[in-house]
């Protein structure tokens, strides 16, 4: 049961639709299954929707496609919806055995399938990236923000070296609830965009760089030490937890 | 004038009680003013506060007393609030003979000097925090969300090593509407609490602990690497940071 | 002669079946032998199991198949248990033409042949892992300290980000006499496990992760700085050394 | 009421000269008590002796002198032993002056106050050290490890520069339960020591050295990396968690 | 004899003012001295002027004021200008009491003498800062170009936060020839400035700020990272040698 | 419409030979062009040939064939000079496809395509690399320079363990009127040439090396500390960079 | 012409059996020669045989085998032994169609030729390694001390963790004039070393571990850090540079 | 007894004039002394002048004054000559206290007191110095290679940014047997001096500099790197160290 099945039911209570015994064996059904599915390999959370508003995600770095398969199996059959992350074709190839629906964002890296119906975030989110090089990784919170309920709007290729770019399209940074900035080399556009809004942002460092960019060290250190207000840091290539941070902060 | 003013006189020109053509005139009058006010070695930005929500904050290290004194009297004279971090006592001194109704909050290590109207957050901001040593960022946290106009909790001492000090404070996570959690040493309690709840988490490191703690960089990197959604972090020892993103969440 | 064969031996000389001077005898010529064997590439230690309660451990990584396989033959013709850690197939390829009988525990990457009786330990290894892709290195633990004479128990994908999987588990903490707990990330699970129970927790820092993860070293810093007692911590990945020095406590 | 207490109650129960109903009210009394209490700064754990075996410990460092102080008069009022570390001269007076009978360890920078009644390790806790400078970290270990009931020997200035003054003392090494080797420099002594002996060895960086020693990272490191089987490390100066894992482990 | 005499000799030669032969003796005698003099501990560079166009500067830090007022007194009476950095006022003491004519730039720690002839620039050196607390740093550029015969702007306090006070100095930013920009914390601001102009950018990493900004290390790998072309980036903190940098492309 | 065609429209203006209203209409219609061109994944800059001096050059790192390809089409259709750096062989071949006359610069890794007629440098650019492995940055260096209009002169595999190499060309070192010196491992050399010279030196650290050598920052640090003045540094193996910014200055 | 040459003809001179114009003449002709020959590419440094007493070495890393195989043809051709290092079978093949009679040395990675004759070192030069994984690196150190003219002795494979390897081995340990140590992981073996002898000891750290051991950073500190007097230490897997460093003092 | 007695007892008994059984009672009486003297802090190594050529040498550094005086006196009144090093004056008060005719050496920190006769080294150990900072590094092992027996030359401030200074002394390198070259900020000084003789260069790395010298770790890691032959490096600032590995090669 996902949270709106759960809402709807309790509305239904309400509006006398449904008698409120039927109801409280359903939510005692609900409490009787454990919090979680236990794979061996994996303890599938499938409360977690409830809990915290959107279903388990799967981070795919690290985990086999069966593995991948077998949690997303498991997901998606407990009525919730599918977020995949850092997943290979191969991996998007196993789920799609088991999920016949489910989507591969390519550039993003991140297989998808949606069911139940997810609250909407109240404003814009906006994925403002510093180079061509950093498209993944916006991609991935772009894919992200999106799936969990946000409207998303992206704006590219807008590096400090050439101010001109950014600052041509101040509208668009006005007009976002919530701000993601993706850059990498010496990661300075989060500061320059925080210093232009009155709206949280969100840095993403990438790996993009090379010799003293150091897989992306530099641009992180650059965005912890801004001295702007208004900025966090999530890890380097860290585009789904900039993009679920968004979409948290887009919900409240 | 601050954004309390203008949006008065606005009122005022739809009530009808102000001419339109005072309220040109004293917008006019406004926008001449520079920016900014140049003391050479300062650009003090006297309009920040009608940009971006609250006044420039001005930061205590590396600036001897008499200049933060000087720009200190600048905010101020111009009718807007004063905010100091990592100030002195000392520099307190120097603050206090030209701003005399100046306030020092000594664990925080902050000068304020409140005037003009702030809007307030609409839930509440909580703050916690690891282990007694934390206090004062903690403290930088609280005192800094509290001055821009939020309603602040506390939760201290509450670290991983004991679980059911923080087990048995769950009321007081889940009627926060941002959190900030502050830890120094292995830096883990963010995540555990992100695990928690449903709200975005600012996670502070601190450089508290020894050896291999390397003056806060544990923290920051476990903090930077949880497994939780939901958390973006600070620089080592930036409770002012924090405090600000949170109220700036706070404000939305 | 193992050092159980050795005991026995002495046995037999109390229970009188054998004669002292054969016994002696016996023990002479195991003194002559030299207490390793010199294979120009590598000094066999054919004396470690009476020394050191288990035989010479053979560390697959930067040897070629031909070595291992050489050294495994050595080991196993002077009556010796048999165990290489970090063995590739085709080291397990090369070792089997020599010792029909070895087996190779895929995940643990581990070639395995037993002969001679190994006292067993007084309780039992718990083996906790945080996620599914920390089950490589859990399993390296396991299979460790399973093949070293100990009951072991799996408690895996508990990581701390959905606490309820740990905390309903308690029951399975509580029993060991020694936990190893294997994590990546932000490696935060030790210090929670060793919050919970009064036994040694011996950490294990894996190289799961990304960016600034940096191949293990968070979650190595993290466990070093634990603000919980009764953790000790061995190298990044090092999952044969946990396991190793779990049955070492778990036999005293 | 220390566990001991509770044994005793529970054997007088049995024994019959304590009524059950007595017992229970005693028991309920004891689990109504928090289990902490709260001093605003700190959360003192005032049933940590139940949970773990030994009262909570304060870790001195970043504390003041009246905090210090504070936390000790609760943990004594309550009962339980004192176990002070990082303390300095001053933070011992202002405990003195709540705790007339505390003691101040110079080296070792330990307070204690030794009440209720410990149970006693099976065998031998060794301290070994490698240089004269090592002394206060390996006497923290050594006298946290005294006070929390294990018979601690001592074995200094022993480092692998010289190695037969280690090897002038191997009936030492042979007759400890657990060793605990304290080392700065390039700190090979653990590996040495693990070489020789086959109980378990927590190793101890120092920071003691200079230049490439960068303050304990080169031990730390180098003991993370041993050869030799059956070491675990702390952190870098951590005296008292060496001294407290031995002492878990003696106690098994 | 400076540069600036030499070729006055040599101008007199062809103006028939000074014999030949009288100037061959001169340049002989130049010639003859060594070109450096040995004081045991300091080798002075006496021809450096000659050399590379302005004598040796003596770099404070790490030697005693008697060394730095020896080395200065042997510059000064070769008839060479003089400038000491990162100088005491110790220092500064013990130079005036052989050097009475010498000033003290207090803010730059800089003591200078100036006598010859300084061949000027060609165009304005402009040094701009990211902050108040980055002042020592960019007088010590300041005074050092100032010193080397330059015409000196400065553009203070015009970090990257605000980029309204940055641009609103876009025409002084054009005029310049050369650009030195200091900044600590994220060092972003050469960035910004390298893409508005079509001049070399001389790029200073600071040591201001905290935490993860590791005494300068951030601001250092972001200015080398930069996305921005035409810039080059000397030490932290090394306000002198981008001075002197920007001179020597000043005046070619 | 590039700089030199914008300074030819002007002098035709000043000559009589084309009417003021034409010249007008034209740049007008410059100035409605934007100023980028926006091609979803990448903003062209197509005015920065205006602004600067050079067109947008393409950092090949990170960007797919295709995607260069379309930068490079933009660029060049737009009347202006083409580089990408960083340009494998396949990327060379997209480029050729939509730009037939495009070269490739192999060991540089340069691809470019040249049009318009960029101003000459006033002197020489000489490009010094201190072993046969420096190769491919040193010529990045060399063909970037000599792209941008700059005479160059190579001085290869001169390093300090054969200093007699070095000296015996310093007829050349003098002779330059900017200096990219290239070395990898320990980078002495730029220290040494900057010693010897009075013109500027840009150091360019290599990857080149092994172990301590970590690929290329014991090569920076050892430029960025270098005892000579006149050095600036650029990022690890950015040849590019510094011939950028050599002909940058050469050009002044 | 080699400096045994050189030698031969002037014990001729003295011998009478030449004559002493004939020697001008050719010594001459020698300083005639370039001291190099310019390869473009390359600068080969023909008479270093003559100043330093072995020929110039090819370190193989990063330069291509066609690259090799010219520099070896001419410090072959101008009568000087040849050896090549870190060289791939590739690069043997280039040289081979070159310099038919050059050999390769497979595990040690080295090509050499021989020719002309070496002055003998006056002692045995010890290869003493820690781990069978250490072999390359030490094959490294021995193949390049007997090239370069060493009676050289092998003890592989007596790492700290089994000193009664070590220990029995004390005889070989004193019958060498030097000694290189090669040691991976903790890198704790030269220390142990050079407190049983009171000859040089250079200590060679290898990239043989994982996790911490950081690619050799962790031996590498160890022995720079070690306790013990007489050890000086070269780059991480540099075999060649301790054999060479070890032939010197041999020579001596 | 020294190494010196014993040999003159050796030499008296073949002489006739001592008897062989009383020569055989005095060795006994030597060998049944332990070979060091236990102080509890410390084991004092009485017979390393006999084992490794020179007496035990006293690290001052993290030692208490009467720890040094403890140590010192043991090692006086056995007849073995005094070497402290990193000494501070207090040290010096104490040991004097003791040991009456113990000299104090300034600059370099140490104490010594000779006693005993030492064995000559061969040739001349040249201590060479980069900068005047550096020369208390320098003066550490120009005083310990003096104090262990070895004629000593000393060539002071010849860093590589004036290369004529060093230049000009070559005929001072050659006629050295080993050098010592100290050098910090960049370290660059070994690989040049190494590039011109055919002796072997002990390089010791010093802590000077700032900004990104990082207290000594770039000069250390530009020696380790160095691209000359016949170079072994010490610990930053282990000027001591190079001084008796120095000595150990010139006594050969």
């Amino acid at each position: 049961m996902t949270s709106a099945e759960l809402h709807q039911l309790l509305a239904a209570v309400r509006g006398g639709t449904v008698d409120p015994d039927d109801a409280t064996a359903r939510i005692v059904a609900l409490l009787r299954e454990a919090p979680y599915q236990d794979l061996g390999f994996a303890r599938v959370d499938t409360h977690r929707e409830l809990r915290q508003g959107f279903p388990e995600v799967i981070l795919g770095l690290g985990k086999t496609p069966p593995q991948i398969a077998a949690i997303a199996e498991r997901i998606v059959s407990s009525g919730q919806a599918l977020l995949v992350t850092r997943a290979t074709a191969d991996a998007f190839a196993a789920v799609q055995a088991v999920v016949p629906g489910a989507e591969y964002h390519e550039v993003a890296k991140i297989i998808s399938f949606q069911q139940g119906e997810l609250p909407q975030g109240r404003g814009t989110v906006l994925i403002v990236c510093a180079g061509t090089s950093d498209l993944p990784i916006a991609e991935e919170s772009a894919v992200t923000a999106s799936l969990m309920g946000n409207c998303v709007d992206r704006l590219y290729d807008v590096g400090v070296a050439g101010l001109h770019r950014l600052l041509s399209e101040q509208a668009r940074l006005y007009s976002a609830r919530v701000i993601v900035v993706v850059a990498g080399m010496e990661g300075a556009l989060p500061s320059v965009v925080a210093g232009l809004v009155e709206v949280p942002v969100i840095a993403v460092p990438t790996s993009i760089g090379y010799g003293a960019s150091f897989g992306g060290i530099t641009a992180l250190l650059g965005m912890l030490n801004s001295c702007a207000n208004g900025i966090a840091v999530v890890n380097i290539d860290n585009g789904f937890g900039a993009g679920a941070m968004a979409s948290l902060i887009n919900h409240l």
